[in-house]
């Protein structure tokens, strides 16, 4: 068998478990959005047996004897065949040292988990769920030491997500974050302007939300002949292929922003996944690169374009026509800074683009004090309003607003939090080379072209796949390694005047 | 290993197979309610990929190892177990005839040919479908040679969905049905009494047809704890275990009938699934016994519940509430009629209780003439016009109203008409049969009360799962063979009268 050979047959290989484990996606995403909770129990079973069989195919020993085989051919071949190679080595050593049991163990529990997480939410019972996050914390551990590694059992989960990333690293621009955005938040929360948020919290009839923000997301340019709209408790946007890639969100009658810039959020996700190039189904170089990566394009959609003044100088007449009663007195800059209000709040999904990173940190350092077996999940409620008085200021009346609110550990994914952060920093930098590369996007935006800009993302981050690591990808595309610093001037240029500081 | 040991083992590789098709059945869903178009492509990978996985272990030779083990036990075990092992043995005698490439590829080729199909039903274009059905043919040709037999090849196929049938005893059945069906719609045809069907024509909010059918199917006893309502174009129930079954409908806002009569339908299919023991879930007790059995539930609930006049002295009040401008000025009796109306019409799912088998008859025919070789797909609207105007004197005017009408061929599905007609007589046999049992059931109807008729089913029918013969069955619970005295016999009771003979 020659290199190529090889090349080709992991390639088939890989096809066929990204086959099953799309399928398995499917089945995630049927649960989500329509599955009768009774369907629960064997939904665990479905998901299990297919987590068992992709893992199957995933650690087979074929694959590392065909590794070698790639490896040891010389031949500067294709530079993206080089890169699918080196992750799937990477991958293949990461998953040969996870026992199948543990797979399917961890399948089951989380699919069940997920729906006893939202009864739980649902009636802020964290006693209820508790139990479940012992178990799943257990296996994570499990997980971690079957991966092993020089750091904390932490970085074996973390790097699952934003591979390269250790706690260590991610502790200190963290810091020197929240350094920065204490007193910046500080300065907003005294400042002489203030903004009028309860524009947001009127009526707003849910159908219409529905046909604005499925308007919003065809014209950024997300495809619905490749893609849908449907309503869960926990926004989430799933790729089967570049072709099936599934948004979700949830409408409040009593709240636009839950609505609306989650679509965006997810929109922002679902074109990155519409960006991949389908002919590499199953290569690494045909699949988003990482959890962070991925943030920077929700996060890019949903604040610096979904927040700008300029994008609302076009869609703000057409907010006003779809929900004539609720905005007809209100003008459009008031409506501008109510969108981009900053306070403290108890809801991450729903926090401001200055409070959201410190809602980040205070799960990414519970989640290390659970799996370095410093907390216990029964702990879980009192350390989380502890912390959230700590850095916001403020602590949840419920569990619903506290811990409960998200649906991750439930799902299993532990470690998935510090990547909204690298998300957030990336967003900025990326928004801000975009900027210096294409000029005027204000005026782009105004005129509801939002075409360059996703060319431009196409280009340097969606057709890549995992062809750069995430560093080397952003370090491309900026021309900087990932730092805060363009995070904090985008926060200076927007939060500035709009309080008038 | 001990027989019981053996018949453990065999349960066990039965539910994960079963848990793996099941996992293809959302899948399936999925691509009938919600996938985007454009998803299609990866969708057949997917289910063909399951399809072969299913038909691997259906087929591993240990299962014929562990079936002879149970076998040469001659211990009187427990019925259910005993029927268990009987139909594992038909099943494993089947599949291991069925070469995995045929069962990949009729899976990959069905899930593309539904969507190609669906697109040529829309613009009435047989020429777009044909090559498809092209394809089908020849898989399913090969399929009814793989499996052999010693009738005709369609007996290969149709034994699939109706274990034992045959066309040779279908024939004669079929033949005396439409000798007694054709002088009877004659005489509806010139009868004094006519009913005015435009009633049912007029303006139906969709969203109000939407509540007022789930509470009907909810009131009939559909568990929607353990189920869901969906549409699509063309209506059907899938089971993926009795805590998960989905049932779909369409609406149409002029037509009242299409969207109702196909939610009684599908919830009949659907109380048959839930009723079914979620005990033995992958054992053939515990799944449904045939597709004959399946539709005599889904048409009793449909006509033999629904279209009662019993029926509607609780209903048709609720009807006139939820479509006041509707349906104001009309009576009870006139609803009553017109729901009844028999005419002949283009389209099998909207029939009415008398002309519906003659298109089943059309359908038996016309697919006994492509595999036996008679008829080629090209000829087929020719072939489906001709048929209409013998048994219907009508022929539609395009084929999206004739031969494009059905999923079944482009879903692979041949030799499955002929079990709508065995379950209409079934069940108009199991609806007299539960009469004589249960007393008054039009008084308990009036009073909203089919909880009697639900369990008087689940007692006769649900429970066994495959544990008799479709045709033992049918003997049992009304203690004669199936035949077409009850259907006539019921045909007569409700049309004479209204129809004014």
């Amino acid at each position: 068998m020659t290199p190529a050979d090889a090349y080709a047959e992991l390639a088939r290989r890989a096809k066929e478990a990204q086959t099953l484990s799309s399928a398995a996606s499917v089945l995630s995403w049927d649960q989500e959005t329509y599955m009768p909770e009774a369907g629960a129990e064997l939904r665990g079973e479905q998901l299990a047996l297919l987590a068992g069989l992709v893992h199957q195919r995933r650690t087979d020993a074929k694959i590392g004897e065909l590794l070698t085989l790639v490896e040891s051919s010389s031949a500067a071949a294709d530079p993206r065949a080089a890169a699918d190679v080196r992750e799937w080595r990477r991958l293949y050593d990461r998953a040969v040292k996870l026992p199948q049991r543990l797979v399917e163990e961890l399948a089951r529990v989380t699919s069940l988990a997920q729906v006893e997480w939202a009864d739980a939410r649902r009636e802020s019972d964290w006693k209820r769920f508790a139990p479940w996050l012992e178990k799943i914390v257990a296996l994570k551990k499990e997980e971690a030491q079957a991966i092993g590694g020089d750091g904390p059992a932490y970085d074996a989960l973390l790097d699952e997500f934003e591979p390269g990333a250790t706690s260590a690293a991610l502790a200190p621009m963290f810091a020197d974050l929240r350094a920065k955005l204490v007193p910046f938040l500080h300065r907003l929360l005294t400042a002489p302007r203030r903004p009028d948020p309860t524009i947001l919290r009127r009526r707003y009839d849910v159908e219409t939300q529905r046909h604005f923000a499925r308007h919003a997301a065809e014209e950024i340019g997300f495809d619905f002949t490749r893609g849908r709209i449907d309503e869960t408790t926990h926004p989430f946007c799933t790729g089967f292929s570049p072709n099936d890639v599934r948004l979700t969100t949830r409408y409040s009658p009593e709240f636009f922003n839950d609505g609306f810039f989650s679509v965006m959020h997810e929109a922002g996700h679902g074109l990155y996944e519409q960006g991949l190039d389908a002919s590499r189904f199953g290569k690494p170089t045909g699949e988003a690169v990482s959890l962070g990566i991925h943030e920077t394009q929700s996060r890019l959609w949903e604040n610096l374009v979904g927040r700008s003044a300029a994008f609302w100088r076009r869609w703000f007449p057409r907010a006003q026509e779809a929900f004539p009663r609720t905005l007809s007195e209100v003008n459009a800059d008031d409506f501008h800074f109510a969108i981009n209000a900053v306070a403290p709040s108890f809801i991450r999904v729903d926090a401001d683009e200055v409070t959201y990173n410190l809602h980040v940190m205070l799960r990414f350092e519970m989640e290390q004090a659970l799996i370095g077996g410093d907390l216990k999940p029964a702990e879980v409620p009192g350390a989380w309003n502890v912390k959230m008085r700590e850095y916001l200021q403020i602590a949840p009346p419920d569990d619903r607003r506290g811990c409960l609110q998200d649906v991750h550990w439930s799902a299993g994914l532990i470690g998935y939090f510090p990547t909204y952060t690298l998300g957030n920093l990336g967003a900025a930098q990326l928004f801000a080379a975009a900027r210096s590369a294409l000029g005027d996007l204000d005026g782009a935006f105004s005129a509801g072209e939002y075409r360059p800009l996703l060319e431009w993302l196409r280009e340097q981050v969606h057709q890549h796949g995992m062809r750069y690591k995430p560093a080397e990808l952003i370090h491309n595309a900026t021309g900087r390694p990932l730092n805060a610093d363009a995070f904090m001037a985008s926060l200076e240029s927007k939060f500035a005047p709009l309080y008038g500081l």
